[in-house]
């Protein structure tokens, strides 16, 4: 029987540190939410975000994109936001349907304000193990979550399956960074099995419902489901088997109510930190 | 007994391949090291870069920097490299005595002319997998040894000891674009030994003479010693102690005439590369 590493104590205490330290500071920090169309998983996202940010005392505003908005039009609209000192993070719900646009946002985008660390410089930063950069906000809510639980990847094998930008690779590098042995395996991985076994913690990143089942798993481990897939129900269902994985290690995330829970607080925390011109730890 | 994976014929090869092709395209490409001070090893690797680049045709340029050198003086230099045609590549002998120079050179130079991949633009290609940028050539030499000798990595388990930017992360990125599960060891791995036997290839890189003995290989594997320890007799070691592995292992790179004799050639080639405007494979 498995302990339950919720997310949602790990979200409160941030969010509860934004509010304090803002008010300590006295600051009113903003987030811009750059959107294009409607699709629902940028509308739930963008809701729950905005409804932290309330509780932390974060400005959230959101524009809506042009889908047949010009290259010039978004290098413009970034420069703007750039200069813009009531304007202290972007987030870009992506993938978005103009990818050229997305590429002029991602490459203009003043690295002091990817507050998800989507910007070459965000990426050269973490690779280079930089703490002035933000990292991805899905692959720190994931360390979060293994510190919050005194649950220190040091000195431990983690194996990461998934080598995205968004959350396999970011949060590798971030293990690497705090000393834990990094396996990175994915599609193209032989023996999946024999290697997760042989991990202390078990971090999936697939985009696959319960591609990890209890034949990955050993009694001992950590488990941190990084995955949302909805099923036909519209249920949210995690990248692991829940309950075949709670029956085997020693610490596993729900999903939903896991990992996606911390991440947008991060969004909000790291909102703040570069209203403050502070980055590192919380 | 193992195979001998010797580097001359792959630097060779490349170095074939890079006469012919600028004879072929009728150019004349150029290199610029810059170097500060006069460190024996500096000076080593520069003369066989001079020597290697007469024989395939690349003009090799060497520019001595001021120990001194105000910041505004390296971005003046570099903002001059960076507009002069006739040079197609740029080669930093680091680490360098002045420390904000080397700091303004790495964050200045045109990533087009960045051979070594030094710069946060090459770093942030090489990290989210775009063939467009050119990687360190130390980690790129492993990776053409093992193609010379027709070792693919693609879906074997490959450890990396060692985590710096000049080998061990870059040369985990390249491995991870071939498909290769990646383990990345360091000096803070616990049970070092029993990862390394279960890997397909072992890639040294820690920068401790002979560090990796015998009991930590076993019969099947490639190891790549990506390692040069100067003895007190002058005499150059790797970090494998490679008689042990010899006999174990079924290919070993040696030291001297392994990985260190490929880097220079690759040097050339992503020179090459840059004058021809075409990066990627050769």
């Amino acid at each position: 029987m498995a302990m339950r590493l919720s997310g949602a104590p790990v979200r409160d205490k941030i969010l509860k540190y934004i509010l304090l330290k803002g008010r300590e500071a006295g600051v009113n920090a903003g987030l811009t939410v750059l959107r294009m169309g409607e699709k629902p998983e940028d509308l739930a996202y963008e809701k729950s975000i905005i409804a932290m940010g309330e509780k932390a005392g974060i400005t959230v505003k959101v524009k809506l994109l042009d889908e047949n908005m010009t290259d010039k039009k978004a290098k413009d609209l970034i420069s703007e936001i750039n200069n813009d000192k009531s304007i202290h993070g972007v987030l870009l719900l992506r993938p978005m349907a103009n990818k050229e646009a997305e590429k002029a946002i991602t490459e203009n985008l003043a690295p002091s304000k990817d507050v998800d660390g989507i910007t070459p410089s965000c990426m050269a930063g973490l690779y280079g193990a930089d703490k002035t950069y933000f990292p991805p906000c899905t692959a720190r809510a994931c360390m979060e979550i293994l510190s919050f639980y005194n649950l220190s990847p040091k000195g431990k094998r983690v194996v990461v399956i998934g080598r995205s930008l968004v959350i396999g690779k970011p949060v590798s590098m971030m293990l690497l960074r705090e000393d834990a042995t990094v396996t990175i395996c994915h599609s193209k991985t032989s023996n999946l099995k024999e290697i997760t076994k042989n991990a202390d913690i078990v971090i999936v990143a697939i985009g696959r419902r319960e591609a990890i089942g209890g034949e990955f798993l050993e009694k001992g481990q950590t488990v941190i489901d990084v995955g949302i897939n909805v099923t036909e129900e519209n249920k949210l269902i995690g990248d692991v088997n829940y309950e075949e994985a709670f029956s085997i290690v020693d610490n596993i995330t729900p999903v939903p109510g896991g990992v996606g829970s911390v991440t947008a607080s991060l969004l909000l925390l790291h909102c703040l930190q570069s209203c403050l011109g502070i980055i590192d730890k919380y």
